[in-house]
């Protein structure tokens, strides 16, 4: 497939460097100030040793790209809250052209989700959205799969910075500020990483699983949502005692989004440590089920997109 | 779409019980020594009833099943191993006749891969085989998304009743022939454990795992199989010492299928508890990827085989 590829952040740099591995080609790419497009493919390691060296991708405007010869856009510039823009009007404009869109940004279908849909349904193209809960696990795919009308209530840890944070505070005793600052050296949490330890990186993933779920109706605002921030060592300690830890959990159940910090048994499967991320699903005839794995990263995030191209037309 | 069901154990029977409420209509039902038949659509109630009364379903016979009308195969009769018959049969004789199948005998996609496979390519119908891995949980599908060339191994605990065996015998500190004889209580462990026990129902499920991964090649006489039968209580003992447990782990990687008792770390993934079922995927670009759940029971595994039958036609 031609996949045009909008955002060129660690997300759209991967899967532009993976597209051709995985049977695709890339005949657009832009950054938040340039485009490069080739409708006969483009040379993109060139692209991407431009974006090294000068910080653009290429010489055309970044709206060049919906213009382009594709089959599939990727959408993969950073998730905006409210009314998802600019991403919301790059999705649109796709399926308008009856093209397919995977989706990478959270935006558009954590908070408009049913107007996405509505206009997927008057076009030729689908929409998918893998990517955008749980990084490389397949979360909507396994959901997908079983039957959202099988399947009583979703959770999971669904933000790795947070889960790392209170993985290092319980192993090591230290406090919040501390592991934050440590976090932040790593890589691992962002110079400001208040979307990850407020909750809301995680409540939008949650209103995208509800979405799902009951067949849309879900944003933002749907959700309860209490972070982590400066969450006391000595909970974690007093949890400790009693042979359990503390989780960032994310829930969709009874018709509710809920994200806060939840008591979680040590041996419990949602007890997953560091940077990792976990989706559990409750169903009807087969129990819970469990998915975990990497939930960030580049190359991790855009295998998930590639995996969604691949799903495409089924 | 119409469904005829080989079989009618746990799973044919929670297949048919299932089937209306996924949308699908039940054509024809067959136990070992009857059939019902209804082109229309069977009541499976009725169907069920008369099997609980009388042993039997009908008053057909149950090769009648293979000349009626239907859009998809279900075949769950008992595993065998070697030629895979009668199971192999069946599936051949339904893409033959351009249908499709969805197996829950591992038989045919364990000893005859290749064959199926062929069969398959000349015909119009799809084989699907998800319940025939991890009962609930969607393995195979899961393996499909990511990509089998994208995937450097797979394992897991693959077989419910040896780690309920090996869970109560660290947990309790209880001999092997005391926890079997528990199991068998339970209903968890059959009158003839042996094939879960000596490691052959896991090394079925690495096996088909590997014709997956590798397009191919595979029967249980490639896998170099050890199982847990009087396993020692005080090997578990030891390993617990050092923060470590037992688990019967199925291995897929450089091209060889291996089962045996492997020492895994309390806190790790693959160190599910009592019945439940894992799957491992070593990724190439998303590191490892994790699915638990309920490995056995009929529901569980009519849901997997229902799961197949939507996605057909992909």
């Amino acid at each position: 497939m031609d996949l045009a590829i909008l955002g060129a952040g660690a997300v759209g740099r991967a899967v532009a460097a993976l597209a051709g591995e995985y049977g695709h080609r890339v005949t657009a790419l832009a950054d938040s100030s340039s485009a490069s497009i080739d409708r006969n493919g483009l040379d993109v390691d060139a692209a991407l040793a431009r974006k090294r060296n000068s910080g653009a991708v290429g010489e055309d405007v970044p709206e060049s790209v919906l213009e382009a010869e594709y089959d599939t856009l990727v959408e993969a510039t950073p998730t905006t809250l409210g009314d998802a823009e600019p991403g919301y009007s790059h999705v649109v404009d796709a399926l308008e052209r009856d093209r397919h869109v995977v989706l990478a940004n959270k935006g558009p279908v954590a908070e408009r989700y049913d107007d996405v849909m509505a206009a997927a349904a008057d076009s030729e193209g689908d929409v998918r959205f893998e990517a955008t809960v749980g990084g490389a696990i397949p979360a909507i795919a396994t959901l997908e799969g079983l039957g959202p009308e099988h399947v009583s209530a979703a959770r999971g840890v669904l933000n790795g910075t947070a889960n790392f944070i209170l993985t290092r505070m319980a192993t090591e005793g230290l406090a919040y500020e501390h592991v934050l600052a440590e976090a932040q050296d790593l890589g691992v949490a962002e110079a400001d990483p208040s979307f990850d330890v407020d909750g809301t990186d995680a409540a939008l993933k949650g209103v995208i699983l509800a979405n799902v779920l009951h067949d849309g109706g879900f944003t933002l605002a749907d959700a309860r949502i209490e972070g982590i921030e400066d969450f006391p060592v000595n909970a974690l300690d007093v949890a400790a005692e009693d042979g359990n830890t503390i989780r960032l959990i994310g829930e969709v159940a009874s018709g509710r989004v809920r994200v806060g910090p939840r008591l979680v048994p040590d041996n419990d499967a949602l007890a997953v440590s560091g940077t990792m991320n976990i989706v559990q699903y409750d169903t009807e005839h087969a129990g819970r089920m469990n998915i975990s794995g990497r939930g960030a990263g580049g190359e991790e995030t855009a295998s998930a997109v590639l995996a969604d191209v691949d799903r495409l037309g089924c």
